[in-house]
């Protein structure tokens, strides 16, 4: 671009072009050298491009800084791991998609407040992990878009004084836009702290799936079983299988949260422009890339592999969650929602004094508790039947799950 | 949209809203009477509306439950508060602009590492600013769009068993999407923690703009001086003026960062479907929110009554700064940039030996240093010599910043 | 103490005392009027003072500034603060010996990985938590020590020009030491950020404590059932209790996390001495008190009322949590550590290819794997004698936990 | 003491220990191999000690388990640790003394919301910091009896059915208590995050004294020169130094909270006892511990070098700071405090109208505002009269700063 613009000799930017592709090879097979008098890395690419090409070398850094460098840098980084994080984020929701497909006959108890609340299908209860995923995904295309500014050309601070083009910079470099202010583009790292939020919440989500993979594979849930390579066991107790990964991720949270505060501390309260401050931006940034990106790939190789017990959850999925059911079937015959409920709890409360299961009553029993029952309410109380009726959108139906997993292809 | 989907008859339904008109006046008119036996604002309301239409009132949560509810209300309030916000931001958006406007002839040091650098537009510094609100704003449009989701007809978790229309409710409530799963919709507080987290990267931004306003109002900078309505005073001293309300909102910083680690706290780890634990989503969410703002319209309110100190600020701008401009002659003359810089460093401390100022030398001095120097040279060291040439696309060039204000019609 | 020093007549000292009595009757019995003009708290009292006394009341500030008064207030508020909280630890703490006293004969499984690996009794898991709120204790005692430090004297920032006699202060008001440094006594908040930091680690405590129940009221685990007060049901499933109590104190830590998170914030970068970001110090502190009593108070009074299954317990403690006992045996039968282990995971292989329970194999079979066992062994298989077996200090043997109830008088 | 207690014979216990120091010496000498098929640091020792001394390599883990060796690992780690951090506090304390004794005639402003406000020693306003220091090291101090628990014995979860001596071992090892609950000691990290807090407000504190650092370094207050090995410069500007490592400190602030927010995510809601999320404790420990020594070092490496400019801060020392002293000798003379105060915010206001400096004016014009001034006040009006006069304890009159400095034998 210097030399589009008349800014350097052309010769001499050719020059340059064939020096730092020689540096740039010195790099990948590690045969460059530092040396100490090389204050940081652009210091010594440049002593290093002088050395193989002479005073052409100089104009480097001409109508640039470190300052507008650095972001450029973090940028382009930055811009890629998005990029990953996103294919690796579409993989892992396809596999649950693939799951929920695979265990679309398997109903288990959803859960409120870890109580039993009502039959949900273990397919829909994966497809709401999905659905976080999904804004997840978003609000990292959202982030990207935002780190997609091309910075080169704010100089240290206050801009160039040549005659630069930008806007070709930043198509050569990938880049959609140019930052509007120099001062704003050297100092400010606001898309650092949106991507981890995006990385936080992520894990939020990502810890909340695991607490409901170990809580599955406790011996007393035992709805899940773990494969072994996702899971350590015992030289002694080799039935004991450790939910390590599952666990592993869940602790991950917390230091993709510090590093989330890290980056929002070291901005705080700091005038402008750059302040060296800012050096601590970066490895808060790499670590939480490298260990979402690890994380991804490890739960899209571990959770098709998850054995589930369907007998054992939909054993679960039975007894006083179908309570609703009844109260359900009350509003249908006309009563009002309160006074169902009221009916229905009697019911209950009738079954845990004689130890009776809801299923097992019979029509009479039930009513001497309301005469708007009748036979069709006998074929309601199975968790089957529970689910198939939540068939607004949005309910557990199976027809619900099936036509998801047809718009998508699974 | 209960009675028009006959779930239930029309006559009850309009009992039910008439009621609930009725019941809404109470509340507006605080005459609404809460009972011990009231568990919560759900129960309170269903019991009134029972006293006023008996019966009916019974239906009231029909195909509702309190988990889908409390999301619905919890998106209803902060689709409204981000519209208050982004008005809020808009205008101080706008009250920078015009500031901008009003200071475009002053010149000021830049600064990195709090050490002056380069001469720019005090205008091209707020313009920073601007643009660092402007991508905050953009967050909070993004974070809207995934708050803009209408989760009734999630029942307690499954889904609800009537043939609702939600697409219906949806577009009464004015959302323009509805949830896809249910267990999902009632369990994730993920768009709190946006929400949080746009707020706090807002605030490290009204932070660096307070610490800047702050750091100029020192007797040592001297460079602005606080309205007396935003600043305290003390008896004894009449000329000392804490800039409180900045110090107030750069410490506000600290109660927004904290709310957004409370929520995510709150939901790491935490088994799907819905936990009492949610319900700390909300005071964060509702300080964070009046935080934010109150402290908008505060800023809005002061930033117009800030007084400049011209004078002093263009005084800062000389000297040294200057030296860039020395280096960027020699570049264009042909020199590397690198040489160039050796030779300006050499003038420099020439300068501070003989304890001369750069724009004092004369040009047999300068050309004692390099040949290249010519007459031209002596206009460049100017501060405003200086900011006219960094008209590349960011830069601070006058130009650049008028065609800004111009863009923007102020 | 003013007049003690003759810094103002004894006589005007007596009507300032006779008017601050006043005025803080008029505030018991809310009367005290504020007026529009009331720059803060500190100007009204003494406004309202001089109302009632007439100029003597000008005196009240003297050898006073606001910034040593405000430090004062946090102070005092803060050692009778973290005195409540010790008194309401203390007592949760003796609640869960009782508790360890009442439930010594049930057993459990210990869980590591949230998978069955040893069984212990109850009451040991709950001297976990005993000695984890132990140590709460031991910080908060530790953090008054250095809260306890008397600031009045500094001033504004530099000290006071007044033959002032510190040291009665800090008596009258209960302080066992003076700050030494005026500007460090004015600027600093250490102990708030220290305060916060001890009742974060004791939410972390409190936190485990309600994971721990709510995953035993779970169906699954029904190790504890909830008293009633203490969780909410539902109308319809009257045998539904959500442990709303736990669940709510689980999610809680998230708000007292936050609130160290902006306190430390809110003095990061801050330049000496005192500043307005620091008046964002007291919500935080006021909360997290607030929170912390009335949560252990809670705490104290559900604990009590907790119902344990021990039936359900012992029979979740038996099984293969008992391998660990054989290879113990063998051990002490002279073979390594690490060969016993072999024999063991072989033994146990083969129950799970026979579906033979360990404790139901005869002597005959068990030989099969090592001529080391003998009869002694058959009566090592049951909970009890594998908690019997850990008695090395520490351990969950009986006999250790009676040990720390017949110290603790329980 | 397997041995010493006959759990294993003496003879195989002799090998073990010196199969353990030749596995100690290949670490030492980095020869040491790991296999694919060591699972970790213990199995990888276990194995190598077996392939040396043959079948007793199999009795080491005899009484142990991973999860009580690993808490001793930290534990050990971490005593260590803090008792070097607790060494460089003293250096800084002491380096910070010596500082204050050399720069003892230095007067400067104090600040309030960075307005001058009243004269300060410079030596007194060290002093501040020296306090702030003395408190963290009180703090690790109490950290490190609490991390000073021996917890071996502790096996996986329930203790060790072997007669080991606990106590013995803790002699051994340099612990002064063992722990009392092995649940407890294998899953609570309380003391990883009350070290985290510690360095946390360690950080606070630095990150304070680097802010004024650099806000001194400033062209506009000058009041000190950092010494060009903890500063950058730039080729073209030799003058500019930018004050790098102060920033760095202040920077790094952001990451020791981002670490102490990661151990309490961690643990925040884990049911007990040992979880794999507990692994997560280690590389926020580690950094954390690293990050404050170096930084400690540094700074006592710095503070000696740096070079302040006495002439600058006395001028800036001057002025209506000196307003308060006129108010003091009227409350000496008779006058209630806030009456005073009046009237010297009188006579600041006829100074900014006539353009006066409070000690230019004659008495005759003082005595227009009150007769009780009187020939003494002349010479209250300089910085080290307002000084000198602040000497009730804590004061920054420049007899309290000598006393300490003797006391301390500076």
């Amino acid at each position: 671009m210097l030399a589009r613009q008349k800014i350097i000799p052309t010769k001499e930017a050719e020059k340059i072009l064939a020096g730092l592709a020689q540096v740039g090879k010195e790099f990948l097979s590690e045969r460059f050298r530092f040396l100490a008098s090389d204050e940081d890395i652009h210091s010594a690419i440049e002593r290093r491009l002088t050395e193989i090409v002479g005073p052409p070398g100089g104009h480097l850094h001409t109508a640039r800084s470190r300052n507008d460098q650095i972001v450029l840098d973090v940028r382009l980084y930055l811009k890629d791991v998005i990029g990953n994080l996103r294919v690796a984020l579409d993989e892992v929701r396809e596999v649950l998609a693939r799951l929920a497909r695979q265990t679309i006959d398997l109903v288990m108890p959803g859960y409120t407040h870890q109580q039993r609340a009502q039959p949900v299908l273990l397919a829909h209860h994966i497809f709401a992990y999905y659905d976080m995923l999904g804004r997840d995904d978003e609000r990292f295309a959202d982030c990207r878009s935002r780190v997609d500014m091309m910075p080169l050309g704010s100089g240290a601070l206050a801009g160039v004084p040549y005659p630069i083009d930008r806007a070709f910079v930043a198509r050569q470099l990938g880049f959609h836009r140019i930052s509007e202010n120099s001062i704003d583009a050297v100092s400010d790292r606001d898309f650092i702290a949106e991507f981890l939020a995006a990385t936080s919440i992520l894990f939020v989500h990502l810890s909340r799936l695991c607490a409901d993979l170990t809580l599955w594979a406790t011996a007393e849930f035992g709805f899940v079983e773990f494969p072994d390579e996702f899971s350590t066991g015992s030289s002694i107790m080799p039935q004991k299988k450790n939910p390590d990964v599952a666990e592993l991720v869940r602790g991950k949270s917390g230091r993709i949260f510090g590093s989330l505060v890290a980056v929002l501390t070291v901005m705080k309260g700091l005038p402008l422009a750059y302040q060296s401050d800012l050096q601590e931006d970066k490895e808060p940034m790499f670590d939480a890339a490298d260990t979402a990106l690890a994380t991804l790939r490890t739960l899209a190789a571990m959770l098709p592999a998850l054995r589930f017990d369907g007998e054992r959850m939909r054993a679960a999925a039975q007894g006083f969650l179908l309570a609703t059911e009844l109260a359900d079937f009350l509003v249908e015959k006309g009563l009002p929602f309160r006074e169902a409920h009221g009916v229905v709890g009697a019911v209950v409360r009738h079954c845990l004094k004689t130890k009776k299961q809801l299923e097992t009553l019979t029509l009479t029993e039930l009513r001497r508790f309301s005469p708007r029952f009748d036979r069709e309410v006998l074929c309601r109380l199975t968790p089957e039947a529970a689910i198939a009726r939540r068939r607004a959108p949005g309910g557990t139906a199976r027809e619900n799950v099936e036509r998801r997993l047809e718009k998508l292809g699974v």
